[in-house]
């Protein structure tokens, strides 16, 4: 069974070009999780765009975390607010935005941004 | 019959992230009312962009204010600047915008966009 | 309270360049019904393709018949098979196609064809 | 004051390459005329596709053979048959297909397709 | 015979939301009127950004104003310039922007924009 | 727990315009399944193009169908035979295709295509 | 001075793969010549489609011949069948086309298409 | 060192829908390899389209398969031609279609088609 | 023989509308020069954004200044910035900016940008 | 064998327009490197935005400077940041970002910026 996504399975590796800002931008057009009120599934866009500090995330456990919420019942504000802040948990960047950009349900789709500005 | 739109309609949940200021963008490609003058349908794509407060609008009752609109005979800045205010005083916000693209009459299409700032 | 949508109120005109075969299309992305399982509101595009015989339909008939359809609970094959039986009884093209193209529910969009080929 | 479009303002030349079948295609998408019932503009992309025979038509002639229309009270229908008509009469052209591709009225868009096949 | 546009052609209605500042943009791509120098019809999109006062301007009469620009010989920048400085007397907005998007001539085109900032 | 996907999970509704052959083309562009070989998520558009015989599948069932696949550990190939030989089974069509787009894997794409022609 | 272009600078290399038929498409969008009329710069993308007899043409010295028509006046159906038959004589495919698709002038493009079937 | 690419090295599975045919399309938009005349880069999209026999390809291998022309000296015609071999030898299927889609060099853009119709 | 581009070619007619500051933009997608290293051609896009002062400049001659490049050898940043410097001394425009984008050369491309800020 | 890319083998040539600050935008559509974990290699849009000094690189030795990165395992951060810094240190500009805009591996894209602001 596929456990909870959560900060501690993202693992970082060392920034060695920390003397500079520079931006990383990381889309994810695969994401899924699981309406809570109906049961059926939801699809999302995630895109993580962050100036990191001393480490970056690795990509691969990057994939990894976004895949446990495949089949957890989470609500659209509560799937991107989660994501900002286990990136933030497991890197400490020094500026990040999340940004969840959610397929249309009844004709009606939402797009729910967060940032640390 | 179906009732005129109302904000008392439009549901309100918890805000569980308030902590923080973020961002949710909602579009609806299917408004549609009547034009007051002729009677025939009028179409538009609504988009409601606000930064919560306490407060977010519950998606479903949207949906269902959205469509008391159907039958009505309202102008294109009456209907935009009616789901701003409907819209700010059931979940008062700390920041919206409400925009109403609404499809050509006689080759002329126009845009109404309203916000709190 | 607006009528059914019904054959008879498709007015026609003389085609007078029937002695030859020409193609008319129209396109007419505003069409709206009502689904009959939910009561919500359907969207689609509804395309007409015929080779005209006598007569051509007069397009501002066309348009208020089409609008007859805004209340009427109606499913989406039903839908473009009368319009389809309604255009060939009152104009009795030499040919006819037509296409409804309707808006996703629950993430399923659907395309329903028609023609007398 | 600008005189009625007429084949006779056509303009041609020799086809050099007559010897082979070959298309031309030709698009022009500021047609303008007039409305017969509402007096008020309509505005087409009109694309004249042939295989010219011994002729094919001048550009410059063809241009000012369109402006012509732009005050001329005509039906689309009328209007696409006309250009038909006349192409086929100025250059006698071994295959011919005109289509008028019209702007949407009351939200409904027309095209109108004749061809000499 | 057509009359030449002018302001007073532009019929305003009260604006019932002049409480709060607002955007309105206007789109109008059937724009058409004639070189001064070649006597040949130019095509443009013209749109009208504003910020209403006390009054909007009633999108039917704007329609039959831009056709009275069909026939008129006028510069680029000259209908341009017009149409912003009759829309500010017509309704006196508290902000406005015109801009004419010309289709090319000769291969350039040409864009104007003028606004009251 | 959700059971694997069956064609007898598929209902099926009375085709009402059974004396006339028409197309009914549905597109699914949430569909997702598991990869065998990494049990990693993967993601298509599933489309299916039919020609009812005496009977069409109901869409919300056909929803839960596809929803079924989503734990399932499927190839490409067989996933897209699968929902074309359930579809076949449930409402014997006269004519179906069945197209599965999925998304690339390692910089690799692939569609697969299955009908009954 | 750039001489003026002949089907003799088309350099050729043996085809290997003579034993089966195949396509080979050429697309150079960067085509301009002189309009023997005005004088002025026309532009064009010239496609070029064949099956590959014992030979096929060589890049290199296809843009130098294309380059060739840069400041020559020719008509655009002119140089459409003058690259045909320059091309033919040059290695002799089992088929060909060659398209031109010309900018447009005074509002009107034109597309000439030559095929050896 | 990479060794060359060679039909040997795509791996095969059984078709398990062997008794109907159907379509499989492969697009790989990273494919690489090295100009014989200049020794720079050369960059194209291959397309793959088959109806299998007894076998499919395996992906992973015709991944691996690929990236070995990326230090490979050869010419577009010969590029697709090879592949469009290789796969034949290895899965034999009932009827194959490769394509190879090269970026632009000197202003010219070529597209080599090869099947086995 | 075409003589080289020179400010004095551009011909300028008064502003009629300078107690405004307002913007003309000008696109000119068919410039054509030469390479200076290979002397084969380069193509490019031109765009002129400026405010005018008391003069504007007269489109005619302005084309005919641009075809003037078509045969002078000269590099990407050189042509950008002349074209800026004579259209500065011709006009004498309160702002203005000149963009050139050159179609790409050994799959690389670039925007020159200079303005007067 | 290639040589590892190192600015030294970036060329310079004098910027003739110093006296000015202008934008040099150069976009690299078809960079390739490695994978320094998989071996595999990875592709990529590199952008080099810069306002040159008294020095401009030239685009020839930019292109063969780019090509050595071809089979070099670096890591996407890594060669952008390279990048960054062999452009500064071959022609000190006064302002410069890099982007790079890598493909998607495991269906997660990544796009890295650095600049010196």
């Amino acid at each position: 069974m596929i456990k909870k996504p959560d900060f501690s399975s993202l693992e970082v590796v060392k920034n060695e070009y920390s003397d500079r800002d520079y931006d990383i931008k990381i889309s994810i057009p695969e994401f899924s999780c699981v309406c809570p009120k109906t049961g059926l599934p939801d699809f999302a866009t995630i895109k993580i765009n962050y100036i990191p500090g001393t480490h970056i995330v690795e990509l691969k456990s990057l994939k990894l975390y976004i895949v446990k919420f495949r089949n957890m019942g989470i609500f659209h504000e509560s799937a991107t607010n989660k994501i900002f802040k286990d990136f933030q948990k497991s890197c400490n960047p020094k500026q990040i935005e999340v940004i969840g950009e959610f397929s249309a349900r009844g004709g009606i789709s939402t797009i729910v941004k967060v940032n640390s500005k």
